[in-house]
């Protein structure tokens, strides 16, 4: 795979990152950088040489899988006509990559604003909400992720900072997670029944006319892939429709194949207001993200004043990765590749490992989006410890895998390209570790 | 400069914006989308060919001009290595990059946490103040922009919210600006010693244990390029450091070459404690910001999980963009152009104008990065209305050039690479505009 191994680039990039790189939600002296110099497909690998299958698509953002030749020619043809144009012009890759998503999207939902991620995406749909209804607060969940930003609008002291000083308000609220009820719910369907009671006294404590929004995950990430309990998403945008609340999904990583679908609500009973997205558009490709409005909210802007903005939005280059990641998902059948591996080969094999180790509790999940629940005790649930999820990754990576963990959890989320071969290659491994005298 | 002039793809793309496009901090309906399809140095063109002289550097990023063979192959090349990988990793370029930006800052700057623009730059220098002293509050100017972004982190329900509910406790104080002064100053010595009189007075009314930081643009930018008067910064200095207050400098838009220095600070009597930067460190050509983190407060971390973090921190086409484009504007002397073009012809050229129009109220500025203040009286200073803005605005497009305005003034903001003949240019067409009856 790598023309030419290398093994002294390695250590050369293993030095200037303990020099020079400070990391994302780390403490900066356990690191050990893990060197990747290349790609393709669901492989990575080292300057040695050295190839890893990737099970984690990084952080569940590779969808269309490590350099595909596609989108990498796109952006080099970009590149190669305008690389940067501010927010304010208008551009042909824009245009077509806007363009592209709205049709993915439900009927009514025409404009995009693009921003540079996930988070600025929650970011402005909370902001757009807000303006819309007239109101102040945002629930969401405990178990969630919207992204790490946080004041720097609130720092800003012109005009910008006034009609967005919207940090105040927020109040999270419990969702359906029928491993662990919240709501002492032994099935599904007293989970959903039991959530949605919840948000609705939630709702009428904090006053219906005071929210402006309700933001959730379509299924909940990083929170360990929480797919919601039939009814639940009908439930909450019956319960938002009825007070005039707008219902944000948060599609970054779910949305764009993740599921087996385009998004990951077309497959429940519900259509948002705002949907927000990033990773798997273009895979990550080029930094981007951004909100999908529906027309009425779209239209709202239409003779004021939108309070957001952002140097990079609609970049060209990002712009021209999202049109040829989404046309390639298309043409070659990327996103059913993806709800077919899912259940046909990851599903039965996880519940064959299931079947097997008694240190899984549970399995959920669909298309090559999966949560594998690691318990020290099958009756009570009680999670594995922090230092069995740090041998097991050990152990895992020694085998050429590279996994995402969360919390107790192994999460199964290769890219939507991954062929059956790699994912049985993968359950040995995961089965060869799971073997292991780990409690 | 177009190879093949498509006037047809002009209005397919003004059609496909105005259909599916949102746009940064504006009314939609008021848009006329003016199409860009391509740009070199100092111009941009459309499809049909027509070309303008790009006075506005887009929004104050396009620092190494547009489209610089350099930084557009080595895009190109590490897409064709790879395009993206997660920040937990270690990769070649992330690591290159993070030692040019540590090489240009003052000794005890080592390490760089990367993120996707200005706002979450200054989001994570915020987040570092705060867990390195242990306290609340920010002080920043009311004349100032440093991002948009102010509550996901809020909005998220895990436990990286925990850390993180920091979008209270800003406050905000009057900055210097003698030509507008709050201090009732008539002399830049008396508005820098008033300005830290006052700065003073809001620190010990807030109480000095309970701030974490003073966040300042080094030369506030979009707020009218403010050059500190003589002592303010070093003022600034010594009051944080007595109090124990960090002091994060923000270069968002006034670093890289912007001043004719690397960093705008270089010229002051000044080191921060963090510094933030996005824009010119690769003009924009991939989406990038980040914070310089000086050794102790990078120190702090080495133990203690730092609370933050982003899916495309350190993105491999970013760092290689920035590798890029600080080596060319290193041997192609870019830094010193900016410095030259605009002691020896922007600056002179500008006070001629004000010499010639009595609608300038003050000129002011160094380098590449200059503004000119509109007044509909000298004596009073009044401010030029905003319909005489939008109608200098009109006439400077129509002659060819593409303007940054900002309330009553006109910046003059080329890429750092622009040449005497250019200036030359935009002046005549700043003198014929400023020539006509525009009040």
């Amino acid at each position: 795979m790598l023309e030419t191994p290398n093994p002294d680039l390695d250590a050369i990039t293993a030095e200037l990152d303990q020099r020079h790189v400070f990391h994302s939600w780390s403490a900066q002296a356990a690191l050990a950088p893990f060197v990747i110099a290349g790609g393709r497909g669901s492989r990575v690998w080292n300057h040695e040489g050295t190839s890893y299958l990737d099970f984690s698509s990084q952080l569940v953002n590779v969808n269309i899988g490590h350099q595909h030749p596609a989108v990498i020619s796109a952006i080099q043809e970009q590149a190669s006509l305008l690389a940067t144009i501010a927010p304010a012009t208008a551009n042909l890759a824009r245009g077509e990559a806007a363009k592209r998503i709205a049709d993915r999207a439900p009927e009514g939902f025409n404009k995009v604003f693009f921003t540079n991620g996930g988070a600025d995406a929650n970011e402005n749909a909370i902001r757009m909400a807000r303006q819309f209804t007239g109101r102040d607060k945002v629930l969401s969940t405990y178990r969630s992720y919207h992204g790490n930003t946080g004041s720097a609008v609130v720092a800003t002291g012109d005009w910008r900072r006034i009609p967005n000083e919207y940090a105040t308000g927020h109040v999270h609220f419990f969702g359906p997670y029928a491993y662990r009820s919240d709501f002492w719910a032994t099935t599904p369907e007293q989970e959903s029944e039991r959530a949605l009671q919840h948000l609705e006294r939630v709702i009428l404590s904090e006053g219906p006319a005071s929210i402006a929004a309700i933001l959730l995950e379509t299924i909940p990430g990083t929170a360990g892939v929480l797919l919601p309990p039939p009814g639940y998403l009908a439930g909450v945008r019956e319960l938002a429709t009825r007070h005039g609340i707008m219902l944000i999904l948060d599609e970054v990583m779910c949305g764009f194949g993740r599921t087996g679908r385009w998004f990951a609500f077309d497959g429940y009973d519900v259509v948002p207001d705002l949907i927000t997205f990033a990773k798997g558009v273009n895979s990550g490709y080029v930094p981007v993200g951004g909100v999908v409005i529906s027309d009425p909210i779209a239209d709202f802007f239409n003779d004021r004043v939108f309070p957001g903005g952002l140097t990079y939005s609609g970049h060209p280059l990002a712009m021209a990765s999202i049109v040829a990641a989404l046309d390639t998902m298309a043409s070659e059948g990327i996103v059913e590749n993806a709800a077919t591996v899912g259940r046909e080969h990851i599903g039965p094999a996880l519940a064959a490992l299931a079947e097997k180790h008694d240190i899984i509790g549970e399995v959920r999940g669909e298309g090559v989006f999966w949560a594998v629940e690691l318990v020290a005790d099958r009756a009570t649930r009680q999670p594995v410890s922090a230092a069995v999820m740090g041998r097991i990754k050990r152990e895992l990576v020694a085998r050429g895998l590279l996994p995402f963990l969360a919390d107790n959890r192994i999460h199964v989320v290769p890219p939507c390209v991954v062929t059956p071969e790699e994912v049985a290659e993968a359950m040995a491994i995961y089965d060869e570790v799971l073997s292991l005298d780990l409690i």
